[in-house]
């Protein structure tokens, strides 16, 4: 049984009332924890935790982060630039990006590092700043996934440059006198430790042929369990092989590694919930099923519909009747996929909960939505107003961080050509 | 072999050219023809077709279907808003939806219609509005999906009322004096002329049921077949048993039903293109794969992601060298998932398509994406802004009739807390 552990029934019925549903609600301190088990991380020569702002990349999030010594790793330009105008030093952020921003020369003279995602990027970078210090991100060959699926490695993933190629991005590397001060190599490698060995093993051997890097960045991958029957990733456990092979390399070589890790889920996912209202429920007879009808859904939570996640759902009876029921929950899109209590990787299939009998205008709380929630949603689809986001602050009071959209913003782009 | 059939390559170099990737392009003659053919819709004693603008909420866009004699559903409350800003007439919105408004007084007295899709809806209208003249969703019992998988009928589904709650529909409506003047019983019923049958048999027996009903919706669900493996629907050979059926039902009681049907796909779905840049070229070795890497993918094209969707893809080379190459299809985002060229139904499973050899910076333009792309996307993963969206009239001439968002809007509700 699932716990709703980040805020009291009263006061999600409080920010109900006060702030309206749906509504995405961050707990400070839960984030700030975070922060402290990642920056404990097992390391040999010194550690650098990046937030995957990806994320989560509301402005109060990335200083909350900022304020706990954390760096930001960004997935496109916009990304870097919204971290910027968070007030993020430019110094902070690593770019790591499948697609080359356009305006790179002008991020570039900000300050902000960057991690060659492919030869062309390389050169790229190289035809615009001969002689500058980058990173590569490598695809070491393996990733952590089945065979002809997507996949963050391995020769399915588009991500990083094949580990064939180290000869190619040395030569270009020459061409443009680059020097390769970081390696990149994260494949999303889950909770076991093995694996992790495995890993960290690949990529020192990776390492070894770049004699100028300094830093070896194994990314995140940071599995976290939403629900009870998910396990987490203990980040003692899979740094200490990590810790080791580094310190290994140091006796061998005499060349000490500064290590990064880029964990998104982990820093944010149990940090946040979703408080939706009860708008309606339904069934479909004695042998059907019987529904919860949210005013959310994949437009604020797009992750069962997408990979079939689990999320935990909490009830908040305004009258206790003893009983429970088994409810299937669904979203208020017009969408038959719009289903949050899918079952476990199958979108499609049905699931229920057993949760106290609730009535309509009840409130229901979605938990583990702090990660690749607002930051990846259907936004706008049934043309819905992007929710409004909260944050719990340390004497437990919600503030504002977001305000809801509103229908005006949704079209204000919107241009209505001459004659029609 | 598919055709880039909407524009040509010269017009979508252009398009290009002059308002940047990536971008929709929507065709004014074919989104006509479109309606022409809906129009045509085999029917006894009248016909309605609403454009589900779910699938395409342009204001553009409806105001040609307007124009066209079409009218709307709208599968929210913020959808009839956004029509009525469009300029449609109240009277031409039918709302249908999961999530009953707020404020539906506000929007009732605009003069909308509406069905209701749950008793509890019935209940809500039938206090707010006694005698007020409603139609009533129900689910017929049956869907065309498979048992315990997301359907839009049948006991799985928890759209309109379930069948066997008719006496309660019929209870509500005396207590608030309503009249049931429509049924609706989408079911999304596909290509199969034999479902269809089945399907308005089934309505035509629940139409029985309310005397006062003359209209009977049917929804959406004509399938169209957006890559040369797939099957569309033929709307004369699925519309004449439901003619017939009608035309049966009027010799046995003198009812003489008026047909509505509320199309989105197949109204838009190929009259719609995306025109991209090849951002970047990968592989992974003689025994892995060639990757095309766009400037869009999930977050303008979510459909290959979430359901495993087929669109047709399309390069434009600048310079044509007479090769092809079996590419993996790609987008932009730092997810292993946002992949364009999966297998059908399976989106996490690579697949590749045999294209003209192209370079970075060469055009891409992905087919069938007039429906359910620029409506339902993962907006703003990656910090990515909303696309722009044009159209081209009559003379094929592209107009913009959406700017592309900017960072700057992305994060305009944002609210930074004292303190932070």
């Amino acid at each position: 049984m699932e716990t709703l552990s980040l805020l009291s029934p009263k006061l999600a019925k409080q920010i109900a009332v006060n702030f309206g549903t749906p509504i995405y609600v961050y707990d400070k301190a839960a984030l700030e924890k975070q922060a402290d088990v990642a920056l404990a991380f097992p390391n040999a020569f010194g550690l650098t935790v990046r937030f995957a702002m990806k994320a989560l990349p509301n402005a109060a999030v990335l200083r909350i982060f900022d304020r706990k010594g954390l760096h930001f790793d960004a997935s496109s330009g916009y990304e870097a630039w919204r971290a910027i105008r968070a007030g993020i030093a430019p110094q902070k952020i690593s770019l790591s990006t499948q697609e080359f921003p356009d305006d790179f020369a002008d991020l570039w003279k900000t300050g902000i590092k960057v991690n060659a995602c492919s030869l062309s990027q390389i050169d790229r970078i190289g035809r615009q700043f001969p002689g500058a210090e980058i990173g590569v991100r490598l695809n070491p060959g393996k990733g952590s996934g089945g065979t002809g699926k997507t996949n963050v490695g391995g020769p399915d993933s588009s991500f990083g440059i094949w580990h064939e190629y180290v000869d190619n991005v040395l030569d270009l590397a020459r061409q443009h006198r680059l020097k390769i001060v970081r390696v990149h190599t994260h494949i999303g490698s889950g909770s076991d430790p093995v694996i992790w060995q495995q890993v960290s093993q690949m990529s020192l051997e990776l390492v070894k042929k770049f004699p100028d890097a300094t830093v070896l960045n194994l990314g995140g991958g940071f599995k976290v369990a939403r629900v009870s029957s998910e396990k987490g990733t203990d980040m003692q456990t899979v740094g200490i092989p990590i810790k080791e092979a580094i310190e290994k390399l140091a006796k061998e070589t005499d060349r000490q590694l500064h290590l990064e890790i880029e964990p998104g889920t982990f820093l944010v996912a149990n940090c946040g919930v979703v408080i939706s209202r009860i708008q309606d429920i339904v069934d479909t007879g004695t042998a059907g099923h019987r529904f919860l009808k949210l005013d959310t859904g994949m437009t604020d939570i797009l992750r069962p519909s997408l990979y079939g996640a689990q999320h935990p759902v909490f009830t908040v009876p305004a009258r206790d009747t003893g009983k429970k029921h088994d409810y299937v929950v669904v979203g208020h899109c017009c969408e038959s996929g719009d289903l949050v209590t899918c079952a476990p990787g199958d979108p499609e299939a049905l699931s229920s909960r057993s949760l106290p009998e609730v009535q309509i205008d009840d409130i229901c709380v979605i938990g583990g939505a702090g990660a690749y929630c607002s930051a990846m949603s259907s936004k706008n689809y049934n043309s819905f107003p992007e929710s409004a986001e909260v944050l719990i602050d340390a004497n437990g009071k919600p503030t504002l961080i977001r305000r809801r959209q509103m229908l005006e913003q949704i079209i204000q782009n919107e241009i209505l050509p001459e004659g029609l």
